[in-house]
């Protein structure tokens, strides 16, 4: 049965411009179409990519624009034919799709959608019309799901309900940065027990990468950061070694290969930095040596790579949103933390109200924070 | 028993120096020490690597050398301690050794060995002596097999018997050309039956990726070379359609995605071009699509990729000698010739005496022969 009625004014984080700082305003939120959820946003956490939009860095985006892609809410409303949804469940909205129909979707290896961003825009809704307007003006959508705002509408199969008794200020973090990190070693690289690991960068993404490896059974996890502020959590979370590349005069992938006779097993960048991603998969040994991408580069970036690295036997990939088939797995995953299985708060460093989103930003921006959670 | 004696005198094309044309020489070939083999070449084929290294693009290589790695012969004398073989015995040089001891060898999943030149240069052997002199100057080993001599001595793990019924001038090409072609969509790749498949360059060692994947059961294969006089072979081999990026505008991956919807399942390129390298990994899919390199690029040629082609769940690997661990695979390859599982002898173009070996070279310079097989 839809639900769907009023025009909802509500607060939302707008971005008007590349560069200038998000300003708070009373947006208007048209009800959902069919197909679509209108979801209260009760938490969302600021993720690296936030901030890679605001700089202008993430590819085929349009200004302006509400930010915001790691949150979790209620369902206020439902557009006609939705099913899997009705007003008053906790869902989590989901920055990759799943469909449920195209090529991608039916491959059980995969989790990439064809109505993911990199094939098809997300700037719109797929009737290319947005649900939010400001001050008389259309205002884009981020990656269809647009979490900076109170009320956001969002296709129905770019959202997916959770357990009831999910703390939504707690598992917003599913919607991106944790199940990201947790599923690459799980999914992408299937770490098997007694392994190598090396993680670049331990920001959230790269910390959830340290609890996956951990999961799956690694003995050694060496974890690699500029900021050693980060290194008492990651130990915390499971790192066996934390290195500083500030701390040697040679390459940190010969650092790793000298710690560990040939190079690690499983390494991950967690960054987005290109000589990173090169540094990662130097790092791996060199014959059955697996690198998993995590991090995105700046839109335009190139890694410049020798093929001799990848000749002798390494294997690289990457990894959207940990591998998981997301409206499958996130379920799952809240009913894991549900019962303690890991502890993804300890991420959540600082928890503020939404109208200090810039302040948050800043956190993160000065390393000073790992999650930052927003609440309305 | 050791049967080890005197020195031999015999032919050899020597390399002299980069860029000059090989120089058939009478020289001396030293008897093996322990843990070696004297091995009396009966045939060899002409590798681009071999051309390769003519042009000072083979890494770490020095000279004076005698090029070749892709031969096969037969035991003349065996050094102290040798139990694998004894004189008489047919064998097949391998230019990937297989100590059987270092942690790489121990690996069930890895082809690699630590002894390979990458690691350790095998411009002398073990023992940092060469067996070769030539008119009083000491000239270095090849990959440690140096097959453009008519006797070579080799280290025992770099050498393995075969059937005694096996035609040298026909599985000479089993040492490098056809196994690393045949073996990586087998072992590499692990391409499923009913798969898509691109090959990027034709040659030998393409040609050998087609015939693989189509034993591997791939219902399409579509071969890419900008020599179209290749293309009949391609498709007596297994090539349901055959492509040159010169008939076309757009990029090459442009067009393999186009012909399949979101690219191919498996790509190969079996060319060492570093464009090649990033144009095969765009043509395969962006999800699930597996990109295997085979060609060696030229000595410190770098590649230039856009991060995003991995990001969205691409894997992109290096092979070997196909992948196959050699001293364990390589007598069965032969066996499974002998059954007349597969018909390498169609990719052998042109029957040469060693004294034409720079004719042979030329032939493969000039795009006219597949595989050049040289008789001593």
């Amino acid at each position: 049965m839809a639900t769907s009625g009023k025009v909802i004014r509500c607060r939302a984080a707008v971005a008007w411009a590349v560069g200038k700082p998000l300003s708070l305003e009373e947006v208007e939120v048209a009800p959902p179409k069919a197909g679509e959820v209108r979801i209260k946003i009760v938490a969302t956490a600021i993720c690296r990519t936030d901030d890679h939009l605001l700089e202008g860095c993430f590819p085929n985006a349009d200004f302006p624009v509400i930010p915001g892609h790691e949150g979790a809410g209620i369902v206020e409303s439902v557009g006609e034919g939705v099913t899997s949804m009705k007003p008053g469940d906790k869902v989590i909205p989901l920055p990759l799709p799943h469909c449920g129909e195209c090529s991608f979707c039916l491959n059980p290896e995969s989790n990439y959608c064809l109505k993911y961003h990199v094939s098809e825009s997300q700037n719109l809704l797929p009737d290319k019309t947005s649900r939010f307007t400001c001050k008389g003006k259309q205002i884009h959508h981020f990656l269809w799901i647009s979490t900076f705002a109170e009320y956001t509408v969002i296709p129905e199969y770019a959202a997916v309900k959770i357990d009831a008794a999910a703390p939504l200020d707690k598992v917003c973090l599913f919607g991106c940065g944790f199940s990201t990190g947790y599923g690459a070693p799980i999914n992408t690289a299937k770490v098997k027990p007694g392994s190598t690991c090396a993680v670049f960068g331990v920001g959230a993404v790269g910390l959830s990468v340290v609890m996956g490896c951990k999961a799956a059974g690694a003995s050694r996890i060496i974890a690699i950061d500029i900021n050693k502020d980060k290194f008492a959590k990651a130990k915390e979370l499971g790192a066996t070694d934390c290195i500083s590349p500030r701390d040697f005069k040679k390459p940190i992938q010969e650092v790793v290969t000298e710690m560990t006779g040939h190079g690690v097993d499983y390494s991950f960048e967690a960054i987005g930095d290109v000589d990173s991603m090169t540094a990662a998969l130097a790092a791996c040994n060199m014959n059955t040596g697996v690198c998993v991408m995590i991090g995105v580069a700046a839109s335009g970036a190139v890694m410049s790579v020798d093929p001799m690295l990848l000749l002798s036997g390494r294997t690289w990939k990457g990894t959207l949103l940990g591998g998981w088939k997301m409206r499958e797995s996130i379920p799952k995953l809240v009913s894991s933390y549900l019962e303690k299985k890991f502890n993804s708060d300890l991420l959540i460093t600082h928890t503020l109200p939404i109208a200090e989103v810039n302040e948050g930003l800043e956190l993160l921006r000065q390393g000073k924070s790992i999650r930052s959670v927003l609440l309305f």
